[in-house]
Protein backbone atom coordinates (compact mmCIF):
# COMPACT_ATOMS: atom_id res chain seq x y z
CA UNK A 1 0.00 0.00 0.00
CA UNK A 2 1.66 3.65 -0.81
CA UNK A 3 1.31 6.10 1.40
CA UNK A 4 -1.66 7.89 -0.50
CA UNK A 5 -3.39 5.18 -0.01
CA UNK A 6 -6.40 5.83 2.44
CA UNK A 7 -6.43 2.38 4.71
CA UNK A 8 -9.99 0.56 4.29
CA UNK A 9 -12.38 1.07 7.35
CA UNK A 10 -13.55 -2.48 7.97
CA UNK A 11 -16.92 -2.62 10.77
CA UNK A 12 -16.85 -5.38 11.93
CA UNK A 13 -19.50 -7.41 14.18
CA UNK A 14 -20.95 -11.05 15.23
CA UNK A 15 -23.71 -12.76 17.22
CA UNK A 16 -22.26 -13.95 19.70
CA UNK A 17 -20.97 -10.91 21.68
CA UNK A 18 -18.35 -8.94 22.50
CA UNK A 19 -16.46 -11.20 24.34
CA UNK A 20 -16.31 -13.96 22.01
CA UNK A 21 -13.65 -15.83 20.99
CA UNK A 22 -15.07 -15.63 17.05
CA UNK A 23 -15.02 -11.98 17.41
CA UNK A 24 -11.40 -11.64 18.71
CA UNK A 25 -10.34 -14.21 16.03
CA UNK A 26 -11.63 -11.92 12.98
CA UNK A 27 -10.09 -8.72 14.21
CA UNK A 28 -6.84 -10.11 14.33
CA UNK A 29 -7.44 -11.85 10.67
CA UNK A 30 -8.27 -8.72 9.49
CA UNK A 31 -6.53 -6.03 11.35
CA UNK A 32 -3.47 -6.00 9.38
CA UNK A 33 -5.63 -4.74 5.96
CA UNK A 34 -7.43 -1.67 7.52
CA UNK A 35 -8.52 0.78 10.10
CA UNK A 36 -11.09 -1.67 12.52
CA UNK A 37 -14.13 -0.57 14.33
CA UNK A 38 -15.86 -3.06 16.35
CA UNK A 39 -19.79 -2.22 17.12
CA UNK A 40 -20.38 -6.08 18.87
CA UNK A 41 -23.59 -7.29 20.93
CA UNK A 42 -22.60 -6.84 24.32
CA UNK A 43 -25.04 -10.42 25.39
CA UNK A 44 -24.90 -13.18 22.98
CA UNK A 45 -27.75 -13.21 20.25
CA UNK A 46 -27.94 -15.98 18.15
CA UNK A 47 -30.63 -16.91 16.54
CA UNK A 48 -31.91 -13.22 16.21
CA UNK A 49 -31.79 -13.62 13.02
CA UNK A 50 -32.46 -9.75 11.51
CA UNK A 51 -34.01 -8.58 14.28
CA UNK A 52 -34.08 -4.97 15.57
CA UNK A 53 -34.79 -3.34 18.90
CA UNK A 54 -37.84 -1.46 18.76
CA UNK A 55 -39.49 -1.81 22.57
CA UNK A 56 -36.38 -0.65 24.47
CA UNK A 57 -34.02 1.78 24.10
CA UNK A 58 -29.98 1.10 22.87
CA UNK A 59 -27.36 2.02 24.69
CA UNK A 60 -23.97 1.44 23.84
CA UNK A 61 -20.37 2.20 25.01
CA UNK A 62 -16.72 2.54 23.86
CA UNK A 63 -14.14 -0.54 25.68
CA UNK A 64 -11.61 -0.39 23.68
CA UNK A 65 -9.57 2.40 21.88
CA UNK A 66 -6.30 1.59 20.24
CA UNK A 67 -4.69 2.93 16.79
CA UNK A 68 -6.87 1.54 14.17
CA UNK A 69 -8.92 -0.31 16.54
CA UNK A 70 -11.70 0.76 18.29
CA UNK A 71 -14.37 -1.57 19.97
CA UNK A 72 -17.66 -0.45 21.33
CA UNK A 73 -20.50 -2.89 22.49
CA UNK A 74 -23.92 -2.31 22.44
CA UNK A 75 -26.93 -3.64 24.08
CA UNK A 76 -29.02 -4.62 21.35
CA UNK A 77 -28.85 -6.85 18.11
CA UNK A 78 -26.44 -7.87 15.54
CA UNK A 79 -28.24 -5.29 12.96
CA UNK A 80 -29.02 -3.08 15.58
CA UNK A 81 -25.08 -2.97 15.86
CA UNK A 82 -24.75 -2.21 12.14
CA UNK A 83 -27.34 0.41 11.80
CA UNK A 84 -25.44 2.36 15.33
CA UNK A 85 -22.23 2.10 13.09
CA UNK A 86 -23.70 3.66 9.88
CA UNK A 87 -26.38 5.56 11.15
CA UNK A 88 -24.55 7.22 14.69
CA UNK A 89 -20.84 6.53 14.68
CA UNK A 90 -19.91 6.34 11.11
CA UNK A 91 -19.36 10.09 9.29
CA UNK A 92 -18.67 8.07 6.11
CA UNK A 93 -19.49 4.52 5.00
CA UNK A 94 -17.26 1.88 5.73
CA UNK A 95 -15.48 -0.06 3.07
CA UNK A 96 -16.48 -3.62 4.03
CA UNK A 97 -18.81 -5.37 7.13
CA UNK A 98 -17.44 -8.28 8.32
CA UNK A 99 -19.73 -10.72 10.54
CA UNK A 100 -18.44 -13.30 12.61
CA UNK A 101 -16.52 -15.36 13.15
CA UNK A 102 -19.55 -17.42 14.49
CA UNK A 103 -19.39 -20.01 16.38
CA UNK A 104 -21.49 -22.91 14.79
CA UNK A 105 -22.51 -23.17 10.92
CA UNK A 106 -24.66 -21.18 9.11
CA UNK A 107 -24.96 -23.23 5.79
CA UNK A 108 -28.12 -24.05 4.21
CA UNK A 109 -31.67 -22.31 5.27
CA UNK A 110 -29.78 -21.60 8.98
CA UNK A 111 -28.87 -18.20 6.92
CA UNK A 112 -32.24 -17.12 8.19
CA UNK A 113 -32.28 -17.64 11.71
CA UNK A 114 -28.96 -16.35 12.23
CA UNK A 115 -27.78 -12.94 13.91
CA UNK A 116 -24.46 -13.62 11.99
CA UNK A 117 -25.89 -13.25 8.38
CA UNK A 118 -28.83 -11.14 9.47
CA UNK A 119 -25.67 -8.52 10.23
CA UNK A 120 -24.00 -9.34 6.85
CA UNK A 121 -27.37 -9.56 4.84
CA UNK A 122 -28.15 -5.82 6.71
CA UNK A 123 -24.81 -4.43 5.24
CA UNK A 124 -25.29 -5.72 1.74
CA UNK A 125 -29.39 -3.94 1.93
CA UNK A 126 -27.00 -0.78 2.67
CA UNK A 127 -25.19 -1.28 -0.57
CA UNK A 128 -21.69 -2.19 1.78
CA UNK A 129 -19.36 -4.86 0.50
CA UNK A 130 -20.79 -8.01 3.57
CA UNK A 131 -19.28 -11.06 4.43
CA UNK A 132 -20.62 -13.17 7.41
CA UNK A 133 -17.99 -15.79 8.62
CA UNK A 134 -18.73 -19.31 10.47
CA UNK A 135 -17.08 -21.85 11.33
CA UNK A 136 -19.00 -25.46 11.91
CA UNK A 137 -17.76 -25.38 15.65
CA UNK A 138 -20.04 -23.87 18.40
CA UNK A 139 -17.80 -24.44 21.52
CA UNK A 140 -16.75 -21.09 23.16
CA UNK A 141 -13.25 -21.94 22.81
CA UNK A 142 -12.99 -23.89 18.99
CA UNK A 143 -9.90 -23.51 17.12
CA UNK A 144 -9.97 -20.64 14.25
CA UNK A 145 -6.63 -21.17 12.55
CA UNK A 146 -8.15 -22.56 9.64
CA UNK A 147 -10.56 -19.40 9.75
CA UNK A 148 -8.61 -16.51 10.15
CA UNK A 149 -6.82 -17.77 7.64
CA UNK A 150 -9.65 -18.06 5.04
CA UNK A 151 -11.04 -14.67 6.22
CA UNK A 152 -8.03 -12.93 5.57
CA UNK A 153 -7.90 -14.33 1.97
CA UNK A 154 -11.82 -13.64 1.64
CA UNK A 155 -11.69 -9.84 3.17
CA UNK A 156 -8.55 -9.10 0.94
CA UNK A 157 -10.57 -10.22 -2.49
CA UNK A 158 -13.56 -8.72 -1.46
CA UNK A 159 -11.34 -5.40 -0.42
CA UNK A 160 -9.47 -5.26 -4.06
CA UNK A 161 -12.47 -6.66 -6.42
CA UNK A 162 -15.33 -5.06 -4.56
CA UNK A 163 -19.14 -7.24 -4.84
CA UNK A 164 -22.12 -6.25 -7.05
CA UNK A 165 -24.42 -4.23 -5.47
CA UNK A 166 -26.19 -5.11 -2.59
CA UNK A 167 -24.72 -8.78 -2.31
CA UNK A 168 -23.21 -10.29 0.47
CA UNK A 169 -21.00 -13.51 1.00
CA UNK A 170 -22.13 -16.51 3.41
CA UNK A 171 -18.28 -18.10 3.91
CA UNK A 172 -18.51 -21.56 6.17
CA UNK A 173 -15.44 -23.04 7.23
CA UNK A 174 -15.10 -26.97 8.07
CA UNK A 175 -13.76 -27.54 11.55
CA UNK A 176 -10.81 -29.15 10.71
CA UNK A 177 -7.05 -28.31 10.44
CA UNK A 178 -5.89 -25.68 7.62
CA UNK A 179 -4.02 -28.46 5.74
CA UNK A 180 -6.72 -30.81 5.32
CA UNK A 181 -9.09 -28.67 3.82
CA UNK A 182 -9.94 -28.63 0.09
CA UNK A 183 -10.04 -25.26 -1.17
CA UNK A 184 -12.63 -22.87 -1.42
CA UNK A 185 -16.00 -23.29 -3.61
CA UNK A 186 -18.52 -21.14 -4.96
CA UNK A 187 -22.24 -22.72 -4.00
CA UNK A 188 -25.69 -22.18 -4.05
CA UNK A 189 -27.47 -22.47 -0.76
CA UNK A 190 -28.61 -26.75 0.18
CA UNK A 191 -32.30 -26.36 0.62
CA UNK A 192 -33.16 -27.90 4.19
CA UNK A 193 -35.29 -27.18 7.34
CA UNK A 194 -34.84 -27.95 10.77
CA UNK A 195 -36.87 -30.47 12.47
CA UNK A 196 -37.29 -29.59 16.17
CA UNK A 197 -37.59 -31.58 19.26
CA UNK A 198 -38.97 -29.52 21.72
CA UNK A 199 -37.16 -31.01 25.07
CA UNK A 200 -40.46 -31.07 27.81
CA UNK A 201 -39.68 -30.15 31.32
CA UNK A 202 -41.43 -29.23 34.51
CA UNK A 203 -40.26 -26.32 37.06
CA UNK A 204 -40.68 -26.19 41.21
CA UNK A 205 -44.08 -24.94 40.52
CA UNK A 206 -45.46 -27.67 38.37
CA UNK A 207 -45.68 -25.96 35.24
CA UNK A 208 -44.34 -26.83 31.70
CA UNK A 209 -41.68 -25.36 30.01
CA UNK A 210 -39.82 -26.37 26.37
CA UNK A 211 -36.63 -25.67 25.17
CA UNK A 212 -36.44 -25.47 21.15
CA UNK A 213 -33.60 -27.98 20.14
CA UNK A 214 -33.12 -29.98 17.04
CA UNK A 215 -31.61 -31.11 13.67
CA UNK A 216 -31.18 -29.83 10.42
CA UNK A 217 -33.43 -31.90 7.73
CA UNK A 218 -31.01 -31.56 4.14
CA UNK A 219 -33.92 -32.14 1.78
CA UNK A 220 -31.27 -32.64 -1.31
CA UNK A 221 -28.59 -34.70 -0.03
CA UNK A 222 -27.36 -35.96 -3.58
CA UNK A 223 -26.86 -32.46 -4.66
CA UNK A 224 -23.25 -31.45 -5.35
CA UNK A 225 -23.22 -27.83 -5.72
CA UNK A 226 -24.55 -26.54 -2.34
CA UNK A 227 -22.22 -25.50 0.65
CA UNK A 228 -23.71 -27.99 2.57
CA UNK A 229 -21.86 -30.82 -0.31
CA UNK A 230 -18.86 -28.42 0.07
CA UNK A 231 -18.50 -28.63 3.27
CA UNK A 232 -18.84 -32.55 3.94
CA UNK A 233 -15.95 -32.28 1.49
CA UNK A 234 -13.71 -30.50 3.73
CA UNK A 235 -14.44 -27.02 1.33
CA UNK A 236 -14.40 -23.46 2.26
CA UNK A 237 -18.27 -22.78 0.84
CA UNK A 238 -19.09 -19.16 -0.22
CA UNK A 239 -22.64 -18.41 -0.90
CA UNK A 240 -23.16 -15.10 -2.72
CA UNK A 241 -26.52 -13.50 -1.56
CA UNK A 242 -28.94 -11.17 -2.37
CA UNK A 243 -31.99 -9.36 -0.46
CA UNK A 244 -33.88 -9.70 -3.24
CA UNK A 245 -36.74 -12.78 -2.43
CA UNK A 246 -39.04 -12.29 -5.11
CA UNK A 247 -39.18 -15.75 -7.01
CA UNK A 248 -40.59 -14.27 -10.38
CA UNK A 249 -41.77 -17.77 -11.98
CA UNK A 250 -44.37 -17.16 -9.94
CA UNK A 251 -44.95 -14.01 -10.20
CA UNK A 252 -46.31 -15.49 -13.56
CA UNK A 253 -48.30 -18.24 -12.11
CA UNK A 254 -50.15 -15.45 -9.94
CA UNK A 255 -50.81 -13.32 -12.57
CA UNK A 256 -52.99 -15.80 -14.10
CA UNK A 257 -55.09 -16.72 -11.28
CA UNK A 258 -58.53 -14.77 -11.63
CA UNK A 259 -58.71 -13.21 -8.08
CA UNK A 260 -61.64 -11.28 -8.09
CA UNK B 1 -68.07 -28.18 0.54
CA UNK B 2 -69.69 -31.56 0.43
CA UNK B 3 -69.81 -33.69 4.03
CA UNK B 4 -66.99 -35.96 2.72
CA UNK B 5 -64.27 -33.12 2.35
CA UNK B 6 -62.33 -32.08 5.30
CA UNK B 7 -62.29 -29.35 6.45
CA UNK B 8 -58.87 -27.53 5.90
CA UNK B 9 -56.58 -26.57 8.57
CA UNK B 10 -55.45 -23.47 9.23
CA UNK B 11 -52.75 -22.44 11.29
CA UNK B 12 -52.46 -18.64 12.13
CA UNK B 13 -50.01 -16.28 13.97
CA UNK B 14 -48.42 -12.72 14.28
CA UNK B 15 -46.03 -10.11 15.43
CA UNK B 16 -48.21 -7.84 17.33
CA UNK B 17 -49.31 -10.77 19.88
CA UNK B 18 -52.65 -12.57 20.71
CA UNK B 19 -54.47 -9.78 21.35
CA UNK B 20 -54.15 -7.83 18.39
CA UNK B 21 -57.02 -6.49 16.18
CA UNK B 22 -55.31 -7.94 12.96
CA UNK B 23 -55.08 -11.41 14.37
CA UNK B 24 -58.70 -10.92 15.15
CA UNK B 25 -59.48 -9.46 11.97
CA UNK B 26 -57.69 -12.41 10.15
CA UNK B 27 -59.72 -15.06 12.70
CA UNK B 28 -62.66 -13.61 11.50
CA UNK B 29 -62.09 -13.42 7.65
CA UNK B 30 -61.01 -16.98 7.37
CA UNK B 31 -63.01 -18.98 10.25
CA UNK B 32 -65.44 -19.47 7.35
CA UNK B 33 -63.16 -21.60 5.97
CA UNK B 34 -61.80 -24.31 7.91
CA UNK B 35 -60.67 -25.08 11.08
CA UNK B 36 -58.17 -22.76 12.64
CA UNK B 37 -55.30 -22.58 15.19
CA UNK B 38 -54.26 -19.80 16.48
CA UNK B 39 -50.32 -20.13 18.10
CA UNK B 40 -49.72 -16.27 18.31
CA UNK B 41 -47.49 -14.44 20.35
CA UNK B 42 -48.02 -13.60 23.91
CA UNK B 43 -46.52 -10.51 23.76
CA UNK B 44 -45.50 -7.64 21.16
CA UNK B 45 -42.95 -9.20 18.88
CA UNK B 46 -42.46 -6.68 16.34
CA UNK B 47 -39.17 -6.56 14.54
CA UNK B 48 -38.13 -9.80 15.16
CA UNK B 49 -37.93 -11.03 11.91
CA UNK B 50 -36.88 -14.67 11.91
CA UNK B 51 -35.64 -14.61 15.28
CA UNK B 52 -35.80 -17.91 17.57
CA UNK B 53 -36.04 -18.21 21.27
CA UNK B 54 -32.37 -20.39 22.64
CA UNK B 55 -31.17 -18.70 25.60
CA UNK B 56 -34.76 -19.08 27.94
CA UNK B 57 -37.27 -22.06 27.48
CA UNK B 58 -40.94 -21.41 26.23
CA UNK B 59 -44.14 -21.81 27.50
CA UNK B 60 -47.41 -22.30 25.63
CA UNK B 61 -51.10 -22.10 26.79
CA UNK B 62 -54.34 -22.93 25.84
CA UNK B 63 -56.62 -19.49 25.97
CA UNK B 64 -60.08 -20.23 23.63
CA UNK B 65 -60.94 -23.97 22.41
CA UNK B 66 -64.76 -23.58 20.57
CA UNK B 67 -65.61 -25.24 17.68
CA UNK B 68 -63.45 -25.13 14.76
CA UNK B 69 -61.04 -22.66 16.78
CA UNK B 70 -58.07 -23.23 19.03
CA UNK B 71 -56.11 -20.04 20.80
CA UNK B 72 -52.74 -20.67 22.27
CA UNK B 73 -50.78 -17.84 22.96
CA UNK B 74 -46.44 -18.45 23.38
CA UNK B 75 -44.08 -16.81 25.38
CA UNK B 76 -41.89 -16.85 22.32
CA UNK B 77 -41.44 -15.46 19.00
CA UNK B 78 -43.67 -15.33 15.86
CA UNK B 79 -40.85 -18.13 14.64
CA UNK B 80 -41.36 -20.08 17.80
CA UNK B 81 -44.99 -20.09 17.63
CA UNK B 82 -44.79 -21.67 13.84
CA UNK B 83 -41.91 -24.15 15.02
CA UNK B 84 -44.07 -25.21 18.00
CA UNK B 85 -46.98 -25.69 16.09
CA UNK B 86 -44.94 -27.32 13.65
CA UNK B 87 -43.49 -29.93 15.61
CA UNK B 88 -45.34 -30.16 19.11
CA UNK B 89 -49.09 -29.22 18.82
CA UNK B 90 -49.94 -30.64 15.30
CA UNK B 91 -49.99 -34.09 14.12
CA UNK B 92 -50.42 -33.65 10.96
CA UNK B 93 -49.35 -30.58 8.26
CA UNK B 94 -51.53 -27.65 8.42
CA UNK B 95 -53.34 -27.18 4.73
CA UNK B 96 -52.10 -23.05 5.27
CA UNK B 97 -50.29 -21.21 7.25
CA UNK B 98 -51.47 -17.36 7.15
CA UNK B 99 -50.02 -14.81 9.49
CA UNK B 100 -50.75 -11.50 10.45
CA UNK B 101 -53.00 -9.09 9.92
CA UNK B 102 -50.20 -7.27 10.79
CA UNK B 103 -50.28 -3.37 12.13
CA UNK B 104 -48.03 -1.58 9.44
CA UNK B 105 -46.97 -2.12 6.10
CA UNK B 106 -43.74 -4.94 5.23
CA UNK B 107 -44.00 -4.22 1.82
CA UNK B 108 -39.83 -4.02 -0.17
CA UNK B 109 -36.98 -4.67 2.18
CA UNK B 110 -39.21 -4.22 5.12
CA UNK B 111 -39.85 -8.37 4.65
CA UNK B 112 -36.06 -8.86 6.42
CA UNK B 113 -37.21 -7.17 9.81
CA UNK B 114 -40.93 -8.55 9.93
CA UNK B 115 -41.66 -10.78 12.89
CA UNK B 116 -45.17 -11.49 10.37
CA UNK B 117 -42.78 -12.09 7.55
CA UNK B 118 -40.06 -14.09 9.40
CA UNK B 119 -43.67 -16.30 10.63
CA UNK B 120 -44.86 -16.96 6.65
CA UNK B 121 -41.22 -17.78 5.60
CA UNK B 122 -40.68 -19.90 8.36
CA UNK B 123 -43.61 -21.70 6.57
CA UNK B 124 -42.35 -22.09 3.07
CA UNK B 125 -38.91 -23.09 4.42
CA UNK B 126 -41.72 -26.20 5.60
CA UNK B 127 -43.27 -26.52 2.63
CA UNK B 128 -46.60 -25.33 3.90
CA UNK B 129 -48.42 -22.74 1.45
CA UNK B 130 -48.10 -19.39 3.68
CA UNK B 131 -49.41 -16.01 3.84
CA UNK B 132 -48.22 -12.54 5.53
CA UNK B 133 -50.72 -9.97 5.88
CA UNK B 134 -49.99 -6.26 6.46
CA UNK B 135 -52.26 -3.24 6.01
CA UNK B 136 -50.67 0.05 5.57
CA UNK B 137 -51.73 1.37 9.16
CA UNK B 138 -49.65 1.14 12.47
CA UNK B 139 -52.69 2.45 14.87
CA UNK B 140 -53.44 -0.74 17.74
CA UNK B 141 -56.92 0.59 16.79
CA UNK B 142 -56.78 0.55 12.67
CA UNK B 143 -59.79 -0.39 10.68
CA UNK B 144 -59.22 -3.77 8.88
CA UNK B 145 -62.59 -3.94 6.96
CA UNK B 146 -60.54 -4.03 3.35
CA UNK B 147 -58.22 -6.08 4.66
CA UNK B 148 -60.65 -9.18 5.50
CA UNK B 149 -62.16 -8.54 2.66
CA UNK B 150 -58.82 -9.20 0.86
CA UNK B 151 -57.63 -11.71 3.13
CA UNK B 152 -60.34 -13.60 2.76
CA UNK B 153 -60.41 -13.87 -1.27
CA UNK B 154 -56.37 -14.71 -1.11
CA UNK B 155 -56.35 -17.10 1.14
CA UNK B 156 -59.88 -19.07 -0.70
CA UNK B 157 -57.17 -18.54 -3.85
CA UNK B 158 -54.12 -20.37 -2.46
CA UNK B 159 -56.39 -22.77 -0.79
CA UNK B 160 -57.65 -23.87 -3.78
CA UNK B 161 -54.63 -23.32 -6.31
CA UNK B 162 -51.85 -24.57 -4.01
CA UNK B 163 -48.43 -22.80 -4.28
CA UNK B 164 -45.41 -24.07 -5.64
CA UNK B 165 -42.87 -25.38 -3.59
CA UNK B 166 -41.40 -23.27 -0.36
CA UNK B 167 -42.63 -20.17 -1.91
CA UNK B 168 -44.54 -17.61 0.38
CA UNK B 169 -46.97 -14.40 -0.56
CA UNK B 170 -46.01 -10.97 1.19
CA UNK B 171 -49.64 -9.24 0.62
CA UNK B 172 -49.63 -5.70 1.85
CA UNK B 173 -52.70 -3.55 1.79
CA UNK B 174 -53.43 0.44 1.59
CA UNK B 175 -54.99 1.90 4.15
CA UNK B 176 -58.17 3.14 2.86
CA UNK B 177 -62.12 2.31 2.14
CA UNK B 178 -62.60 -1.06 0.29
CA UNK B 179 -64.64 0.45 -2.24
CA UNK B 180 -61.17 2.51 -3.35
CA UNK B 181 -58.98 0.18 -3.93
CA UNK B 182 -58.37 -0.65 -7.58
CA UNK B 183 -57.75 -4.50 -6.92
CA UNK B 184 -54.72 -6.77 -6.83
CA UNK B 185 -51.13 -6.76 -8.50
CA UNK B 186 -48.61 -8.91 -8.39
CA UNK B 187 -45.61 -7.02 -7.42
CA UNK B 188 -42.04 -7.89 -7.10
CA UNK B 189 -39.95 -6.44 -4.08
CA UNK B 190 -39.02 -2.89 -4.11
CA UNK B 191 -35.41 -2.27 -3.63
CA UNK B 192 -34.24 0.39 -0.67
CA UNK B 193 -33.51 0.84 2.80
CA UNK B 194 -34.14 2.09 6.02
CA UNK B 195 -32.48 5.83 7.33
CA UNK B 196 -32.21 5.20 10.65
CA UNK B 197 -32.03 8.64 13.36
CA UNK B 198 -30.83 7.58 16.89
CA UNK B 199 -33.31 9.63 18.85
CA UNK B 200 -30.39 9.99 21.96
CA UNK B 201 -31.61 10.68 25.51
CA UNK B 202 -30.31 11.09 29.17
CA UNK B 203 -31.61 8.96 32.05
CA UNK B 204 -32.19 10.09 35.30
CA UNK B 205 -28.68 8.78 36.12
CA UNK B 206 -27.02 10.88 33.32
CA UNK B 207 -26.82 7.85 30.92
CA UNK B 208 -27.17 7.96 27.04
CA UNK B 209 -29.38 5.73 25.71
CA UNK B 210 -31.03 5.91 22.01
CA UNK B 211 -34.15 4.96 20.63
CA UNK B 212 -34.24 3.54 17.27
CA UNK B 213 -36.86 5.56 14.61
CA UNK B 214 -36.42 5.99 10.90
CA UNK B 215 -37.37 6.38 7.40
CA UNK B 216 -37.74 3.85 4.47
CA UNK B 217 -36.15 5.52 1.54
CA UNK B 218 -36.94 4.07 -1.92
CA UNK B 219 -34.09 3.69 -4.18
CA UNK B 220 -36.18 2.73 -7.20
CA UNK B 221 -38.84 5.42 -6.83
CA UNK B 222 -39.66 5.32 -10.96
CA UNK B 223 -40.17 1.95 -10.99
CA UNK B 224 -43.88 0.90 -11.98
CA UNK B 225 -43.62 -3.19 -11.28
CA UNK B 226 -43.05 -3.19 -7.69
CA UNK B 227 -44.60 -3.75 -4.00
CA UNK B 228 -44.39 0.35 -3.34
CA UNK B 229 -45.58 1.13 -6.67
CA UNK B 230 -48.75 -0.87 -6.30
CA UNK B 231 -49.37 0.52 -2.41
CA UNK B 232 -48.89 4.13 -3.95
CA UNK B 233 -51.55 3.31 -6.73
CA UNK B 234 -54.24 2.03 -4.17
CA UNK B 235 -53.45 -1.81 -5.14
CA UNK B 236 -53.38 -4.53 -2.72
CA UNK B 237 -49.57 -6.25 -3.70
CA UNK B 238 -48.61 -9.33 -3.83
CA UNK B 239 -44.94 -10.56 -3.98
CA UNK B 240 -44.60 -14.05 -3.95
CA UNK B 241 -40.98 -14.51 -2.19
CA UNK B 242 -38.88 -17.62 -2.03
CA UNK B 243 -36.09 -18.70 0.76
CA UNK B 244 -33.26 -19.71 -1.79
CA UNK B 245 -31.16 -16.14 -1.23
CA UNK B 246 -28.32 -17.30 -3.79
CA UNK B 247 -27.45 -15.02 -6.37
CA UNK B 248 -26.34 -16.83 -9.52
CA UNK B 249 -25.04 -14.39 -11.26
CA UNK B 250 -22.95 -13.42 -8.60
CA UNK B 251 -21.73 -17.20 -8.44
CA UNK B 252 -20.03 -16.70 -11.93
CA UNK B 253 -18.41 -13.59 -10.75
CA UNK B 254 -17.25 -15.28 -8.03
CA UNK B 255 -15.78 -18.32 -9.86
CA UNK B 256 -13.57 -15.90 -12.04
CA UNK B 257 -11.74 -14.80 -9.09
CA UNK B 258 -8.66 -16.70 -8.38
CA UNK B 259 -8.44 -17.24 -4.43
CA UNK B 260 -5.25 -18.79 -3.54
Amino acid sequence: MSANQKKPLILITNDDGVEAKGLKALIEAVRPLGKVLVVAPAEPQSGMSHAITVKVPLRISKITHEKNLTIYKCYGTPVDCVKMAFNHLLKEKPDILLSGINHGSNASTSVFYSGTMGAALEGCINDIPSIGYSLLNLDHDADFTAAKYYADIITRKVLKNGLPKTICLNVNIPDMEQAKIAGIKICRQNKGYWREEFDKRIDPAGKHYYWLTGYFHNTEPEATDTDEWALSNQYVSIVPLHTDLTCRDTMKTLNSWNFE
